[in-house]
């Protein structure tokens, strides 16, 4: 039977806000042979792991592993451990992914308080802490990173707002882990959500976690033993059988004792990602978390050069600009699907368009992890001036490369702030 | 910096109900290169991959696609996706599995009536539809192939009782998929949930599913797109507002809308598994659904042969011997994790321990997918024989490999019955 032919991947130069290119050690280590769950070396792989992962955290945090399920799952999982019905959560929103958090807080029985931004900006923290100081809400979840706009919300001073105000702060760093500064201990969040595919270059299907004590002690209230591990005569506590944890699957009170020593059997650890993730994170620290971050900086400052030397214009407040995506407005009469088609197509390079009122609106470029490099930004740079001549947009010819690689010959000061 | 090493697993042969090996070119397909999750060589190979997993549920249906998680979260998918509050759900049991499908039901607000067999049994289906008639539950779950005690229930029977009574049947096929018969359709199966790291032999994290126009009309009631994804003045159905589906991220009526020529936007596929998924099955079917089933019945034999050749005695009623799982009784007197640990460290080889009440009781020899072949089932029993003896057990030396060898010259007849 030869219905189904093998399948080979075209090579692509990925310029998104993710998936972007895994890096070639980390696809290497996806194809190393499997060991049981069980087995003293995977398990001494899943401590390893669990310490490099406080190092990207940046935190002393006991619990930090990954959730087995891709971005989302990890957001889920936090919020569905820790929210009891009713429990009111303020829910900061400047684009796609606060909705996010909103969708899974009512799901989960959350009474919600939201309050919002135009989309292309960022809130103040002052404004956030007032209303914290109002609502008092039992946590406050907030994105960091937002691709959907290009933004970065910063958030170093909330987190002693939380705590004086006893709210939880539940941060989703997807697009920013190992790409941008995200303090865990510094910035005092409780909680933390990381994604694989944008900045760290791992393939999606991983979502590493991180949360201090503050959350551990609302999980453990909740913790339940699932039926057919527990030992006869053990005693479910009164939290557990009035507000149990909704999923089974993504319970952190059971994961925590997968992946603690108990090593309580809950689902079968997925391996090879795990081998991935391992890989991943090992290169991010062997680069180094201030190199990488500044590395990052200097790949957006020569695509901005590029992009502004087409006379082309960015999209959003520029204080508050997310380094590793890039947003770029669609010139009127311009077919931004068009672009992007041949772009993919006959140059073999993939950007992003966006989502909701800006569709059609932008084109998001994304210089995450791997995909973040120079040949990367030169030879997009290159092929989207091409496509938009084609596509009959009056670019001076030439300029766009020029302006990035003045950029790497002599390149601005690069400070890392912490944000 | 330098301290954390590269990862480098040793080579194991692993004959455990799963992890099991995986397949080598299922490992070279994990180190492809990423696509975006909306480039059309990706979208293909999504439609590609629903169009091969009909054909290894053997069904029609229209909707066969993976959950983005370990098995257990395509087991939670669905049933998080049917399951109405105060919905009776019907639990057959004869096993640790059998307690996870009663647990999650319990944790999303099902009336679970539940009915037990002696573990190491399983139940006469006419048992199972005489419960039905009296119980009319909406919905009834129950485990195929139980890995806690090796044994195997037939379903044929049982989808049209379910059909005449108004019940959904759920079947959890994690560890038959692949490696025994599980004929959708034929047995009138409503849903059906595969695991990918038993019998196909790709790592564990994708959850492979299918289910049938009954089931997708009860979770259409339910749909709800997204906020941050909704049109302006979208309307939300009734039921989706009264008994919204519980979670985000297993909500199969928005994985619908992503699986589907929508292709909304969910999750970020995971890219490297879904190669290996669509790979993994590709080698399934180019084997032969028929000849990969007599395949696991002749190890199994071989293998069976070679153990009672020790003079050790099987666990449960042979009439259920689950093809893929072979539970051995640990003698008096031995230390059945000790004699694990010097297979594992001695000869690389891995078998499986039990739980609950089988904890110490049994040891757990799997023959599933790539594991399940000539050298691994002859390498574990020279090795089992010698680890034994060294543990001080009388066995009669060299006469277990010589058991399986005339197994394997002269096997008996293998009829792959249809349970």
């Amino acid at each position: 039977m030869t219905r189904y032919s093998e399948f080979a991947p075209s090579q692509r130069i990925i310029m998104t806000p993710g998936p972007v290119e895994a890096e070639p050690r980390v696809l290497r280590a996806l194809s190393y042979p499997i060991l049981g769950q069980f087995d003293p070396e995977f398990t001494d792989l899943m401590n390893d792991t669990m310490s490099m992962l406080r190092e990207l955290f940046q935190t002393r945090n006991h619990w930090a592993f990954p959730i087995d399920g891709t971005s989302r799952s990890g957001i889920e999982a936090m919020l569905a451990s820790i929210i009891e019905p009713a429990d009111k959560v303020l829910i900061p929103i400047f684009g796609r992914f606060g909705y996010l958090l909103q969708e899974i807080c009512e799901r989960y029985g959350a009474e919600v308080v939201t309050m919002e931004k135009p989309w292309g900006t960022v809130f103040d923290q002052e404004e956030i802490a007032a209303v914290i100081r109002i609502e008092q809400p039992a946590i406050v979840a907030i994105v960091h990173g937002e691709t959907s706009t290009g933004r970065i919300q910063p958030l170093n001073q909330l987190g002693a707002v939380c705590r004086e105000n006893g709210a939880l702060l539940v941060v989703d760093a997807v697009a920013t882990i190992g790409g941008v500064a995200v303090e865990t201990d510094a910035w005092m969040l409780d909680a933390v959500i990381g994604g694989t595919q944008k900045c760290l270059s791992i393939p999606s299907g991983m979502a590493p976690i991180t949360y201090n004590e503050r959350v551990e002690s609302k999980i453990a209230k909740r913790k339940r033993i699932e039926r057919g591990l527990r030992q006869p005569g053990e005693i479910l506590t009164e939290e557990s059988i009035l507000k149990p944890i909704a999923s089974n699957y993504l319970d952190l009170s059971q994961l925590q004792d997968y992946w603690g020593p108990a090593r309580l059997n809950h689902h079968t650890e997925m391996t090879s990602m795990l081998y991935a993730l391992r890989e991943g994170v090992r290169i991010v620290l062997q680069e180094g978390l201030d190199a990488r971050f500044q590395r990052h900086k200097l790949h957006e400052q020569a695509l901005v050069a590029g992009i502004q030397a087409m006379g082309l214009t960015l999209y959003g407040e520029s204080e508050c600009k997310l380094p590793v995506v890039t947003c770029v407005q669609i010139p009127p009469e311009t077919d931004g699907e068009s672009v992007r088609s041949m772009l993919l197509g006959t140059f073999g390079i993939e950007i992003a368009s966006s989502f909701g009122p800006l569709k059609g609106q932008i084109w998001r470029v994304g210089t995450m992890g791997y995909s973040c490099r120079q040949t990367n930004v030169l030879h997009f740079l290159g092929a989207f001036e091409a496509v938009l001549i084609r596509h009959g947009l009056r670019i001076p010819p030439g300029r766009s490369v020029q302006a990035a690689l003045n950029c790497y010959e002599t390149p601005v000061s690069l400070g890392v702030e912490t944000l």
